[in-house]
């Protein structure tokens, strides 16, 4: 890292927890790469104090922020604008301090749609399948529908009320044909039969549930794509069967760092040095 | 310096302008020596905003800052208590984050105080003469009667209203007898007579008044010891002029270390690596 001095530029993470975030080391490794006098710091910020926060590093000038869990809806309030993909996903993990004034955005669903352009399964005119309605399926969906729109999006998930205003806010985008069911084995089943891009978007693999996985490997056929937005395990149980099956696959670890390359940019207006960072990930997963 | 990460406690200064300031690199590489889990930044605060941007820290969880020009008044009235030497000084130039609770320290004077000590020119029992009677004076005047208490404390000035509030505030304390005086050719030369100790405090000398000095030649003999408050130029004409003179002499970098020694041992409670950070200044100065 260049020596830190008094015109270092500063960025952070607002999160809580916070202790656990890969993100200081991830960014400052980058700054450290491409010599740029930036440092990234992180702030553990209680629950209803994101919108004073958001004051505070304005006030104090900081360059950029991550949101991460539980902020990214509450940060919405606190931001001068919202990109618009960010507005109908409904939250922000990302703030630029523009002189003073604060943009918001959603850097998580680009960092999937171009993990998955980079894997050579780019959604755009796909038969297309999310599995989930919460924050990581709106991220997705939303963002793929508007900036590479599928020829057919298929959305099962569990909570009737999230999946119908999810595959409303996605089919007012009018670019893809959206259907939207209750995720049985049934509706599984037939929306897979036609699927080659499949994004994973439920926390069943994840911790604690790692080791289980919301697709029968029977189902799973070498012409699709899968996606898992869960990355810790970095390979579930999913990615696995995936594989086996002769699936391409695309980590969430990817969706992870694809979103990390978009707020560096957005902060630095340099492309992200993607190995570095993604060196930074690998030797802490 | 450790590698920057989630749990990295982060400190900072506010100043306006700031980006000429040491203080990140002197704290910095003090934090790198010892180990600690620490980054220091700067930021550039508007007048008028301090008290926003304290909140801002507060918010963020800071460990603590440093404030300096043209901050240090403002940033009274956004702690919740101020220690009882920095609030008779009238002003602060640290602050320490107590689970949330702000306090605010002056560690200019007691900066001055340890140099002197160090030096082996304790104010204590001394004949001291300080010369002005603006922020440096008050935050040493003030300080010395109440640690090192002189026998006699003289103070001459130029601006009347200023000069007597500082004997007053100093007298107050009662462990000095205090005189002070307008300052002229004649209560200076009659001051210094009896002096050992030489406080000044003007701006006599600092950039853009480099190479002229207060005190005439002659009036500085062996037995006094001469501490120059102004540390740009390093070495200033008086202190060039008392070192002639056979005098002790304690540069203003002395004290500007000295402030900087007791921030660090209030955030981070460990004694301040002083080689390290002198040596810092004295790459830069």
């Amino acid at each position: 890292m260049l020596p830190i001095n008094a015109k270092t530029q500063v960025c952070g993470i607002f999160g809580h927890p916070v202790g656990h975030s890969l993100s200081p080391e991830i960014h400052n490794a980058a700054f450290q790469a491409l010599g740029l006098p930036y440092v990234y710091v992180a702030h553990d910020v209680q629950p209803g104090c994101v919108v004073r926060a958001l004051e505070g590093i304005r006030v104090l000038g900081y360059r950029g922020l991550s949101i991460t869990i539980p902020h990214k809806v509450e940060a919405m309030a606190g931001v001068d604008e919202v990109d618009a993909t960010a507005r109908i996903i409904g939250c922000i993990n990302t703030v630029v301090n523009e002189n003073g004034r604060l943009l918001g955005y959603n850097s998580d669903g680009l960092g999937a749609v171009n993990a998955l352009r980079e894997a050579g399964a780019d959604p755009c005119g796909s038969h297309t399948v999310v599995l989930g309605s919460g924050g990581a399926a709106r991220a997705v969906a939303v963002t793929i529908s508007r900036e590479a729109p599928p020829e057919t999006l298929t959305i099962l998930g569990i909570d009737a009320a999230e999946l119908d205003r999810l595959a409303a806010d996605v089919r007012r985008q009018g670019k893809s044909t959206v259907h939207h069911e209750q995720l049985t084995d049934t509706s599984l089943q037939c929306a897979l039969a036609s699927a080659d891009l499949v994004l994973h978007c439920s926390p069943i693999g994840m911790h604690p549930q790692e080791g289980r996985s919301l697709i029968p490997p029977a189902l799973l056929r070498p012409t699709m794509a899968v996606f898992d937005a869960v990355y810790n395990p970095r390979r579930t149980r999913l990615m696995q069967d995936a594989e086996q099956a002769g699936c391409k696959t695309i980590l969430g670890l990817e969706m992870f760092l694809g979103q990390a390359f978009v707020q560096f940019q957005l902060w630095t207006g340099q492309s992200a040095p993607r190995d570095v960072m993604r060196k930074v990930v690998e030797a802490k997963l």
